[in-house]
Protein backbone atom coordinates (compact mmCIF):
# COMPACT_ATOMS: atom_id res chain seq x y z
CA UNK A 1 0.00 0.00 0.00
CA UNK A 2 1.31 3.69 -1.13
CA UNK A 3 1.87 6.58 0.81
CA UNK A 4 -1.03 7.96 -1.66
CA UNK A 5 -3.77 6.03 -0.87
CA UNK A 6 -5.69 8.86 0.75
CA UNK A 7 -3.98 11.89 -1.47
CA UNK A 8 -7.07 12.45 -3.68
CA UNK A 9 -10.65 12.36 -2.62
CA UNK A 10 -11.32 10.04 -5.62
CA UNK A 11 -15.15 9.99 -5.69
CA UNK A 12 -15.06 14.16 -5.43
CA UNK A 13 -12.90 14.64 -8.64
CA UNK A 14 -15.28 15.74 -11.51
CA UNK A 15 -14.57 13.22 -14.44
CA UNK A 16 -16.16 13.96 -17.92
CA UNK A 17 -18.43 13.00 -19.89
CA UNK A 18 -16.45 9.91 -20.50
CA UNK A 19 -15.61 9.26 -16.96
CA UNK A 20 -12.35 10.85 -17.40
CA UNK A 21 -10.04 13.51 -15.91
CA UNK A 22 -6.93 15.05 -17.46
CA UNK A 23 -3.61 13.74 -15.66
CA UNK A 24 -0.40 16.24 -16.18
CA UNK A 25 2.61 14.06 -15.12
CA UNK A 26 5.92 16.57 -14.03
CA UNK A 27 9.32 15.36 -13.51
CA UNK A 28 10.05 15.03 -9.56
CA UNK A 29 13.27 16.89 -9.84
CA UNK A 30 13.48 19.74 -12.41
CA UNK A 31 9.40 20.03 -12.97
CA UNK A 32 10.19 19.30 -16.94
CA UNK A 33 6.08 18.20 -17.88
CA UNK A 34 5.98 14.88 -19.39
CA UNK A 35 3.27 14.10 -20.73
CA UNK A 36 -0.56 14.52 -20.52
CA UNK A 37 -2.28 11.50 -19.98
CA UNK A 38 -6.52 10.58 -18.75
CA UNK A 39 -7.69 8.79 -15.99
CA UNK A 40 -10.77 6.93 -14.87
CA UNK A 41 -11.95 6.77 -11.06
CA UNK A 42 -10.09 2.40 -11.44
CA UNK A 43 -6.70 3.88 -12.81
CA UNK A 44 -6.62 6.77 -10.39
CA UNK A 45 -7.22 4.52 -7.51
CA UNK A 46 -4.73 2.06 -8.86
CA UNK A 47 -2.37 4.93 -8.85
CA UNK A 48 -3.13 6.06 -5.29
CA UNK A 49 -2.47 2.27 -4.03
CA UNK A 50 0.44 1.35 -5.97
CA UNK A 51 2.41 4.55 -5.97
CA UNK A 52 2.68 4.12 -9.84
CA UNK A 53 1.37 5.55 -12.71
CA UNK A 54 -2.15 3.68 -13.95
CA UNK A 55 -4.12 5.85 -16.84
CA UNK A 56 -6.67 5.13 -19.09
CA UNK A 57 -6.03 4.52 -22.46
CA UNK A 58 -8.49 6.04 -24.50
CA UNK A 59 -7.04 4.46 -27.86
CA UNK A 60 -7.14 0.88 -26.43
CA UNK A 61 -10.41 1.30 -23.87
CA UNK A 62 -8.36 -0.21 -21.12
CA UNK A 63 -6.23 0.47 -18.03
CA UNK A 64 -2.81 1.19 -18.71
CA UNK A 65 0.40 0.65 -16.37
CA UNK A 66 2.28 2.77 -17.83
CA UNK A 67 5.64 1.20 -18.81
CA UNK A 68 4.62 -2.15 -17.74
CA UNK A 69 5.65 -2.81 -21.15
CA UNK A 70 8.08 -0.81 -21.88
CA UNK A 71 9.68 -0.60 -18.46
CA UNK A 72 9.33 2.83 -18.04
CA UNK A 73 7.41 3.17 -15.29
CA UNK A 74 6.42 6.23 -13.11
CA UNK A 75 6.96 6.15 -9.23
CA UNK A 76 4.46 8.81 -8.26
CA UNK A 77 6.22 11.13 -5.39
CA UNK A 78 2.71 13.31 -5.32
CA UNK A 79 -0.66 14.02 -6.60
CA UNK A 80 -2.80 17.52 -6.17
CA UNK A 81 -6.18 18.34 -8.19
CA UNK A 82 -6.81 21.72 -8.72
CA UNK A 83 -9.09 24.06 -7.82
CA UNK A 84 -12.35 22.68 -9.38
CA UNK A 85 -11.50 19.15 -8.97
CA UNK A 86 -11.49 18.56 -12.76
CA UNK A 87 -7.66 18.02 -13.70
CA UNK A 88 -4.66 16.14 -11.38
CA UNK A 89 -0.99 16.86 -11.23
CA UNK A 90 1.50 14.23 -10.31
CA UNK A 91 4.72 14.98 -10.08
CA UNK A 92 6.66 11.64 -10.69
CA UNK A 93 10.54 9.94 -11.01
CA UNK A 94 10.23 8.67 -14.95
CA UNK A 95 12.25 5.37 -15.28
CA UNK A 96 14.50 5.16 -17.51
CA UNK A 97 13.80 9.41 -17.90
CA UNK A 98 11.48 8.60 -21.55
CA UNK A 99 7.98 8.95 -20.93
CA UNK A 100 7.04 9.01 -24.61
CA UNK A 101 6.75 6.44 -26.66
CA UNK A 102 8.48 7.98 -29.46
CA UNK A 103 11.67 7.34 -26.94
CA UNK A 104 11.45 11.11 -26.37
CA UNK A 105 12.40 12.03 -22.78
CA UNK A 106 8.78 14.61 -22.24
CA UNK A 107 5.77 14.03 -25.21
CA UNK A 108 6.26 18.06 -25.47
CA UNK A 109 9.20 18.05 -27.95
CA UNK A 110 7.26 19.62 -31.14
CA UNK A 111 7.84 23.34 -31.47
CA UNK A 112 6.80 24.17 -35.05
CA UNK A 113 6.89 20.91 -36.51
CA UNK A 114 10.63 20.13 -35.16
CA UNK A 115 11.83 18.00 -31.93
CA UNK A 116 13.34 20.23 -29.39
CA UNK A 117 14.58 18.76 -26.33
CA UNK A 118 12.20 20.50 -23.37
CA UNK A 119 14.34 22.33 -20.74
CA UNK A 120 16.08 20.72 -18.12
CA UNK A 121 17.39 21.73 -14.93
CA UNK A 122 21.23 21.59 -14.93
CA UNK A 123 21.59 20.93 -11.25
CA UNK A 124 18.63 18.18 -11.52
CA UNK A 125 21.01 16.70 -14.76
CA UNK A 126 24.44 16.73 -12.05
CA UNK A 127 21.97 15.01 -9.36
CA UNK A 128 21.12 12.33 -12.03
CA UNK A 129 24.87 11.62 -12.22
CA UNK A 130 26.09 11.60 -8.85
CA UNK A 131 22.54 9.27 -7.48
CA UNK A 132 23.74 6.92 -10.26
CA UNK A 133 27.22 6.90 -8.80
CA UNK A 134 26.20 5.94 -5.64
CA UNK A 135 24.00 3.02 -6.72
CA UNK B 1 1.81 40.98 -33.90
CA UNK B 2 3.61 37.65 -31.63
CA UNK B 3 6.38 36.21 -32.32
CA UNK B 4 4.69 33.04 -31.78
CA UNK B 5 2.42 33.78 -34.58
CA UNK B 6 3.45 30.21 -36.92
CA UNK B 7 4.60 28.11 -33.35
CA UNK B 8 1.74 25.55 -33.58
CA UNK B 9 0.00 24.29 -36.60
CA UNK B 10 -3.33 25.44 -35.46
CA UNK B 11 -5.60 23.38 -37.71
CA UNK B 12 -3.52 19.89 -37.30
CA UNK B 13 -4.22 20.06 -33.67
CA UNK B 14 -6.22 17.37 -32.49
CA UNK B 15 -9.28 18.77 -31.07
CA UNK B 16 -12.00 16.73 -29.05
CA UNK B 17 -15.59 16.18 -29.79
CA UNK B 18 -16.24 19.65 -28.45
CA UNK B 19 -13.63 21.16 -30.50
CA UNK B 20 -11.53 21.86 -27.67
CA UNK B 21 -7.89 21.12 -26.17
CA UNK B 22 -6.36 20.68 -22.98
CA UNK B 23 -3.25 23.50 -22.68
CA UNK B 24 -1.59 23.68 -19.83
CA UNK B 25 0.04 26.50 -18.15
CA UNK B 26 3.70 26.54 -16.85
CA UNK B 27 5.48 29.08 -15.29
CA UNK B 28 8.79 30.16 -17.23
CA UNK B 29 10.88 30.88 -14.66
CA UNK B 30 10.76 28.27 -12.43
CA UNK B 31 8.60 25.36 -13.87
CA UNK B 32 5.42 25.30 -11.81
CA UNK B 33 2.36 24.17 -13.43
CA UNK B 34 0.27 27.00 -12.86
CA UNK B 35 -2.63 25.95 -14.06
CA UNK B 36 -4.76 23.83 -16.76
CA UNK B 37 -7.50 25.17 -19.22
CA UNK B 38 -9.13 24.31 -22.63
CA UNK B 39 -8.55 26.36 -25.88
CA UNK B 40 -10.69 26.13 -29.04
CA UNK B 41 -9.05 26.96 -32.71
CA UNK B 42 -10.34 30.18 -32.06
CA UNK B 43 -8.61 31.09 -28.74
CA UNK B 44 -5.76 29.45 -29.55
CA UNK B 45 -5.33 31.21 -32.60
CA UNK B 46 -5.67 34.57 -30.89
CA UNK B 47 -3.18 33.32 -28.09
CA UNK B 48 -0.51 32.96 -31.33
CA UNK B 49 -1.87 36.09 -32.25
CA UNK B 50 -1.04 38.36 -29.41
CA UNK B 51 1.12 36.22 -27.19
CA UNK B 52 -1.47 36.81 -24.54
CA UNK B 53 -3.12 33.14 -23.31
CA UNK B 54 -6.51 32.89 -24.23
CA UNK B 55 -8.86 29.99 -23.58
CA UNK B 56 -12.31 28.80 -24.05
CA UNK B 57 -14.21 29.07 -20.69
CA UNK B 58 -16.79 25.52 -20.59
CA UNK B 59 -18.95 27.13 -18.22
CA UNK B 60 -19.80 30.93 -19.64
CA UNK B 61 -19.31 29.34 -23.14
CA UNK B 62 -16.91 32.28 -24.72
CA UNK B 63 -13.48 33.37 -24.93
CA UNK B 64 -12.06 34.32 -22.22
CA UNK B 65 -8.67 36.30 -22.18
CA UNK B 66 -7.28 35.11 -19.30
CA UNK B 67 -6.56 38.17 -16.76
CA UNK B 68 -8.73 40.66 -18.98
CA UNK B 69 -10.92 41.19 -15.19
CA UNK B 70 -8.05 40.65 -13.03
CA UNK B 71 -4.96 41.76 -14.57
CA UNK B 72 -3.37 38.06 -13.91
CA UNK B 73 -2.71 37.88 -17.81
CA UNK B 74 -0.34 35.64 -19.04
CA UNK B 75 2.55 36.64 -21.29
CA UNK B 76 3.24 33.14 -23.29
CA UNK B 77 7.05 32.57 -23.81
CA UNK B 78 6.64 29.41 -25.34
CA UNK B 79 4.37 26.71 -26.95
CA UNK B 80 4.68 23.48 -27.86
CA UNK B 81 2.39 20.17 -28.25
CA UNK B 82 2.63 16.81 -27.19
CA UNK B 83 2.97 13.95 -29.90
CA UNK B 84 -0.15 13.24 -30.85
CA UNK B 85 -0.91 16.69 -30.81
CA UNK B 86 -3.85 16.73 -28.23
CA UNK B 87 -2.71 18.65 -25.55
CA UNK B 88 -0.67 21.83 -25.42
CA UNK B 89 1.94 23.09 -23.21
CA UNK B 90 2.93 26.91 -22.28
CA UNK B 91 5.92 28.47 -20.36
CA UNK B 92 3.99 31.67 -19.51
CA UNK B 93 4.91 34.52 -17.19
CA UNK B 94 2.20 35.06 -14.61
CA UNK B 95 1.27 38.79 -14.15
CA UNK B 96 0.69 39.34 -10.84
CA UNK B 97 2.06 35.63 -9.35
CA UNK B 98 -1.61 34.86 -9.04
CA UNK B 99 -3.31 31.87 -11.48
CA UNK B 100 -6.18 30.86 -9.66
CA UNK B 101 -9.02 32.08 -9.38
CA UNK B 102 -8.96 31.75 -5.35
CA UNK B 103 -6.18 33.64 -5.34
CA UNK B 104 -3.76 31.31 -4.99
CA UNK B 105 -0.95 31.11 -7.06
CA UNK B 106 -0.95 27.73 -9.06
CA UNK B 107 -4.47 26.12 -9.35
CA UNK B 108 -3.08 23.19 -8.40
CA UNK B 109 -2.85 23.73 -4.29
CA UNK B 110 -4.94 21.20 -3.30
CA UNK B 111 -3.33 17.95 -1.48
CA UNK B 112 -5.89 15.96 0.95
CA UNK B 113 -8.01 18.59 0.89
CA UNK B 114 -5.74 21.40 2.31
CA UNK B 115 -3.91 23.91 0.87
CA UNK B 116 -0.80 23.73 0.03
CA UNK B 117 1.79 26.26 -1.93
CA UNK B 118 3.42 24.76 -4.68
CA UNK B 119 7.29 24.35 -4.59
CA UNK B 120 8.80 26.99 -5.79
CA UNK B 121 12.33 27.58 -6.73
CA UNK B 122 14.39 30.03 -4.46
CA UNK B 123 16.63 30.81 -7.44
CA UNK B 124 13.39 31.97 -9.29
CA UNK B 125 12.63 34.17 -6.45
CA UNK B 126 15.63 35.38 -6.05
CA UNK B 127 15.88 36.56 -9.89
CA UNK B 128 11.99 38.08 -9.44
CA UNK B 129 13.47 40.76 -6.68
CA UNK B 130 16.36 41.37 -8.59
CA UNK B 131 14.63 41.91 -11.55
CA UNK B 132 11.76 43.98 -9.72
CA UNK B 133 14.46 46.40 -8.87
CA UNK B 134 16.24 47.21 -12.16
CA UNK B 135 12.59 48.60 -13.39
Amino acid sequence: MSALINAIPTLQIRYNEQGLVPAIAQDYLDGTVLMMAWMNVESLQKTLQTGEAWYWSRSRQELWHKGATSGHLQKVHSIRYDCDSDALLMTIEQIGDIACHTGERSCFHQIEGTKIAPPADTLSQVYRVVADRLV
